[in-house]
């Protein structure tokens, strides 16, 4: 049994429950390894894939079958209902019927905020979704060769960023460029969170791509956060097209070394609020130091300010200080927690 | 008051509660025109938005801070929980309080295949998901103008896709073509399902791109169906690069006729089952002949075997008969169904 699952069960236990049963993507494919479609919200045919990890077995997906082959290749015991097809679709009875045939009795821990009311009826249930979120915070080893293979996906769109930015290119041009290096590099569609703005639009922090028109001299600032194989990466660059400014000189020096000062205090036993607030003497911005990531784009360890979160070895965490005066430049790395101190994951290019 | 907000209404009081609540981004948009962000899945910071509608009122909006000025935008009253930001969050405990302030009492209609649990928590619910589903079916006039913007940007990816297919373009590269040029002509990022397939591939009758590269004599099956503003559109196209075969011809021709027949058969009255019926007496697919849309990507009156749905007018079906023999071609319209018969929404090319 993996760490992982380990902890998913004592979770339960603790909460008085024999039987664990999650809803949210990110915690099923924690406990499965199975990545459920996220990208065109609910499906039609089906709901949403739920785990069912009873004491000491293996976990259950308990999914459509248009899911199954996928469900099945993690090794996972899988119980599947009708889904896609020609015939009438009542998913709520079929994922209510398959369900009840996997649950060994009423007394469940469940995912609250995302497990669907209609499945919860009839069961004793308890939310532990703060506990799996907390719980994921530090990864297996097979966890951190996933989001390795995502931080490659990130490396490989900043590379299309940097190649395909020129005057005259649109954010949308540019937006498709690098998604689409992204997906040829994973070989697979892939859900991606992003922020890409230029010029002016640097000082908002962030935001989705615009019919905004590159010009010479402009700062692009490219934050790309693909999931891959269920696994997420994060990445964030500012770079100039041409000559930048002294400003954007400046700016892009105070991040790198903020940055830099933060990822050499990464260790072991650091405390998440002493980390934000040693990026906060430096520079002033409106978000968050860093955050963790694994099957959630956003977990802990939050670096923010007053967080009493002691870092652990296995951790992976995002890094990624900024300013936002005049001209915007964040710059990011993802780390992993080690013994000693911790070993950047991201390979991208961070200068101006 | 919207004819779907009346019908709205309708159905909670037949249901025995005065207030609808629902979470289903589908069921949201439907009733408030707000459209959350899907792509990403379950943000850390919220839980779904949900719309509130009671008795005679103005729908509410219970949504994160991120989302309220989106939210108010549509006209509907916000009632927004913290979201995002650098300090602690519990999306669960604040989304209940803010739910619970603008509910009249316990007694509530909802969707509970995609209503989360932790909400519905001393609630007295009753399940009208399939109902709410239904009552989708016909459009008022406001939705069936976002349908034909939807439609708009399909018809442009698809002449994307014919511009950019050539021999030695990858799948993946044709895909990232086609998706730009939808996201530059809706100006913003879009939510997509699609197949994307070519060569063989297209006898598998779907699936996403992959790293297969184009060659001469190719047939390209592309079916696109992005989310703008909250409706989807749909189409599909398949076409040859170069000389197509004789059997593509042949397949080709199959599916025209049979598309222009059921386009020809549809009207007011007309039965989805006879419909589909119709389509497989001239050709053998494994799938619907269609199905309805708007905020849902696949909803009634869904055109299958048997079904007793009655079309009206109003309501938007997407047809899309195909044949899968050795070379796959699917040939997709989508019609308005008018007083008379229908209006064909779809402007793309469908030759080969």
């Amino acid at each position: 049994m993996t760490p992982r699952r380990q902890r998913a069960t004592a979770i339960a236990q603790a909460a008085g429950a024999n039987t664990l049963v999650v809803a949210h993507p990110s915690a099923v494919t924690w406990l499965t390894g199975y990545s459920p479609e996220i990208e065109t919200g609910p499906s039609p045919f089906a709901l949403s894939a739920i785990a069912v990890l009873a004491r000491g077995g293996t976990p259950v997906l308990v999914v459509s079958e248009d899911e199954a082959d996928d469900a099945a290749a993690t090794g996972c015991e899988v119980a599947a209902y009708p889904g896609f097809g020609i015939g009438p679709v009542d998913p709520v009875v079929a994922a209510t019927r398959a369900l009840a045939a996997v649950l060994d009795g009423p007394s469940v821990a469940i995912d609250a905020g995302t497990f669907p009311a209609a499945l919860a009826l009839g069961l004793d249930w308890v939310d532990v979704g703060d506990e799996i979120a907390q719980a994921r915070a530090v990864k297996d080893p097979d966890e951190i060769e996933l989001i390795r293979a995502a931080i490659v996906v990130c490396d490989a769109g900043q590379r299309a960023a940097r190649a395909h930015a020129a005057p005259g290119v649109s954010e949308f041009e540019l937006w498709a460029a690098i998604r689409g290096s992204m997906e040829s590099t994973a070989e697979a569609r892939l859900p991606v969170l992003a922020d890409l703005v230029s010029g002016p639009r640097t000082a908002e922090v962030g935001g989705p791509p615009s019919a905004r028109v590159l010009a010479k001299g402009d700062l692009v600032l490219c934050d790309l956060v693909p999931r891959v194989g269920g696994y997420w990466g994060d990445s964030c660059a500012t770079f100039a097209i041409g000559e930048p400014s002294a400003a954007a000189h400046t700016a892009h020096a105070r991040a790198r070394t903020t940055l830099a000062d933060v990822v050499a205090a990464i260790r072991p036993g650091a405390i998440a609020g002493e980390l934000d607030a040693l990026a906060r003497t430096r520079l002033e911005f409106p978000h968050h130091t860093g955050h963790g990531l694994g099957t959630g784009w956003h977990e802990e360890p939050r670096l923010i300010p007053g967080s009493t979160t002691v870092l652990e070895e296995g951790m992976v965490v995002a890094i990624e200080p900024g300013t936002y005066e005049n001209v915007g430049v964040r710059l990011e790395r993802v780390v992993l927690v080690t013994a000693e101190g911790c070993e950047v994951l991201s390979g991208h290019d961070l200068s101006l």
